[in-house]
């Protein structure tokens, strides 16, 4: 369970006592706030603040673009015109704060995210609790045969059995030995922003991370993305339903223009209107680069 | 009047209509929002939004630094010694989303912020109003003598009333030949984008600004400083009392810490541990340059 | 003349002595170095510094992928796939300086970008000088009848007469009105940080630009766009023949995946997919907006 | 050997082959390029490109300032002013790339600095070297019994022994599954996105790191600070080591006004008043916390 007693009773009194506001209320998102949406094997992501809705999206359009665009077109029209165009400034008028239990080794992909606000557990301050990831057997893959950074097949049979025993086994004597250097009977006691260094990447940590719908767009566009690690992609997934509930609007923009859509290069546009005219392409013909005619095919099937 | 029937009618609904939420509250931002605080002559700045409370600051900080700050210090005391040591990732877990109506040279320093989100009215899209700023008589100042970036002491008599007339004139002049340029009656009408280049930089332009607490605060210490130019002073003044009534305990640390504090340089140490001593510290024997030596008598007054 | 005499000789003297280092070095860069390139009628833009080359970019990549990508592909191959797949950092390890003289309005519309750092001209501590924007007759253009946000034809006979008499007199008497305002002579002189309230926003200033490769193609993106004012555009040109010379397997990618390439949205995929399997797709059946299909069939033509 | 046979002839060739330049030219940072500077066990810091010199920044100061300036002070004594009003947009225009091998856990902490860019070594696409860090003897300390965040005296005896041990012990066989666990041998191999989730917070990562002297300058000033965990405040003293010969001018500013001074609350300015004037003020009559005035007292000492 990735949460504790005393947590779950928080988070209930949370939800019992709602009060009045003159703000912007986003109904999808009240339903959702303080709830764990489970994520990995000990892990989570729940939304404990937000700021702002669609409409708060076209009215801040609205300031930019004044009274004109009143009557030009209603406002999810409005907001797909955003989305297409990149004007992002609008979609910064939002805000997000989730609280996020994950594994180090996704925190580090994480944090690469500038443009956010984050308040991490402080394993210099405190002890760590002992949970650690551990794939379940469908996600044990083997290292991809094509891509230097990507994952084949899961693993099989007696290798399988063998990494998860590793991974287990490491992760439990590690913790065993942190929690031995540590312990003050009978001897000092190593300082835990010492004693920290000899856990393994896999343990849990967990952050207040705080970002505005334009970054949180990029970073779903990234980690949310088919070539994202697994276990990133699973908490991308997660922050995408959240989305979906919170700017219903701004969210199918994002699907039809970023998620569902794709860029083309000048060479991916001019073979594009080459086939349409009737002409068959080839990769040499192109003038791509055999990886892009492959993500280029992958797309728009091949011609013939 | 700063604001228009329309936007009056608008906000009379908005705070007539409180919605339950189960986010943080704070009855003292509840209280202020859309209500414009007037500044200048046709400016003002209002709370269109915000998210956390002194509570939130509190909450992220013991995410980091776990259960054992609980009994430690009270909220207050915790928030005073994020604020003494500049620990500031709690306090950009805080957001607000201002409303502001501004002369387009405040406009020019405001922006030089760079954290924080910004939707302007855009004067390619739209026309400008017909509103300029034109400083009270109290506030028409002389060129400092001593301070190449300041003011000195009001203009008099026939002086104060030439460049008045002349700021006035000049501003409906410009209006005017802005508002001829655009006319499409009998003429193509000139695009948008380059009429409004005639246009002085007291014109009003509005802009939503939204920022997180922590960044608010650099704007404010920055801005609500005697040095700043009086007239973003007084917007940076009005934000500072929404701060007050919107995260109590943040504000009263920020104003010990920041606002009526200060820095010592190493020699400004040295010089009051001398002092203290018993030592006759002069500028000459502390080390510092004349205009340190002055900024630090204005803080402990000379020696004698 | 856009630059003093004693500019033209600090350049000249700058140029006259080069230096050994052990730095990169971009020889089309160094050819650069200083000397303005001329834009609108006083504006310039120049490079003062700059910090890395293609190979720097190849090499920070290669420190991410490690040794593995050295016999995968050949540098220029490497920096496209890393624009090709939005890997940005590598790209930021590059670092330019600029020196840009430009109207008021322009860097206005510049400042928008906040990922970069500025020092520009203060007008609160020193006195503009008198220089303004006035458009060539072919660039004063009337307003667009269809788009909000953008310029038609150029005005035409009596009316362009009109226009220019009328930008040039409100300039010239602006400037006057500012230096009568602070002259000292018989009066105390208006502060500087109020008088230059009264200048319109064709009034040139000038600024230090300092920005990162990755942040500078996302400048040049959107500002050397067609759908950009005309006024920024010609800045963003003068730049973008800068980049070519600086980092030109960069700029090649930059040019093949972002300025002449295009973004689809999952309905525009779905749409092209048709049509390449010989389906006639008109907008009603492709789910598209006018206004998105209008800017489909500028990149596709249409289906007949 | 923190650096490879490789890397070490790859130094010597770049150092052997200057090229003439027209811009800035630091001789200190010169003399430095691309030499590693070790720290820790196995770390270094090395300087791979610069931009700007303590020229740089006066010359940006003179852009905002205009001529006036030239004649009120000298280059040094301009940047002391710079320093002590933080106008920190001149410090900006300097621009340092270092490449830098460190801990795991000493680089989560580093990467909160968000103003930088980085390319950091990927342990999905390549597979990380056997190296771990284990501290000297004497750095080997105890948790503090006053500061949750801080150590004590050095272990002792057994205790130390032990910990190394199992220090030592942990990040061998973690390492020895790791390769286990990769082998392609007899079996698929578990992909390196994985496997490396195995490996402790000690082991050693590298990266380039790229950032302005301002926000440089922020970074020293907390983690060149004594509260600083000791791991990364060695790499915040050989980069201050550069620092100083890199902008020898800008450097002693920022070790007169941060690393030297101190920040007072406005309670510690009246208690400071007060003393100056004769008064004995104690904690309790200064309206300071216990932790304030424990940290008040370590800088000015206790009143009697």
């Amino acid at each position: 369970m990735p949460l504790t007693r005393d947590q779950l009773a928080d988070i209930e009194a949370a939800r019992a006592s709602p009060r009045p506001t003159l703000r912007a209320v986003s109904p999808g998102m009240e339903a959702r706030l303080y709830e764990p949406v489970p994520v990995l094997d000990h892990g989570f992501v729940r939304v404990v603040d937000y700021m702002g809705d669609d409409a708060a999206i076209v009215q801040a359009a609205r300031v930019s673009y004044g009274a004109g665009t009143k009557k030009a077109r209603d406002d999810s029209g409005l907001i797909r015109y955003l989305m297409r165009h990149r004007h992002s400034t609008p979609f910064e008028m939002c805000e997000i704060k989730l609280h996020v239990k994950l594994p180090l080794f996704v925190a580090r992909q994480w944090i690469r995210h500038r443009t956010a606000n984050v308040n991490e557990y402080s394993a210099r301050y405190s002890i760590l609790d002992r949970e650690f990831y551990v794939p379940a057997p469908e996600h044990l893959a083997a290292q991809s045969a094509v891509n230097n950074q990507g994952r084949g097949a899961a693993l099989e049979g007696a290798e399988a059995a063998r990494v998860l025993q590793t991974l287990k086994a490491d992760a439990a004597r590690a913790y065993d030995h942190y929690e031995a250097m540590l312990g003050q009977d009978g001897q000092q006691g190593l300082a835990r922003e010492l004693a920290r260094m000899n856990l393994p990447a896999n343990i849990y940590t967990q952050w207040y991370w705080k970002v505005d719908l334009h970054n949180l767009f990029h970073f779903l566009a990234l980690r949310a993305d088919a070539h994202a690690q697994y276990e990133i992609r699973v908490y991308a997934e997660a922050i995408r339903g959240m989305v979906r509930d919170w700017v219903p609007a701004a969210h199918a923009a994002f699907e039809d223009y970023r998620m569902g859509g794709t860029n083309l290069s000048a060479k991916g546009v001019e073979a594009l209107k080459r086939r349409l005219a009737g002409e068959a392409v080839t990769r040499e013909t192109s003038g791509m680069s055999p990886g892009e005619w492959r993500e280029f095919e992958e797309v728009f099937g091949d011609a013939h």
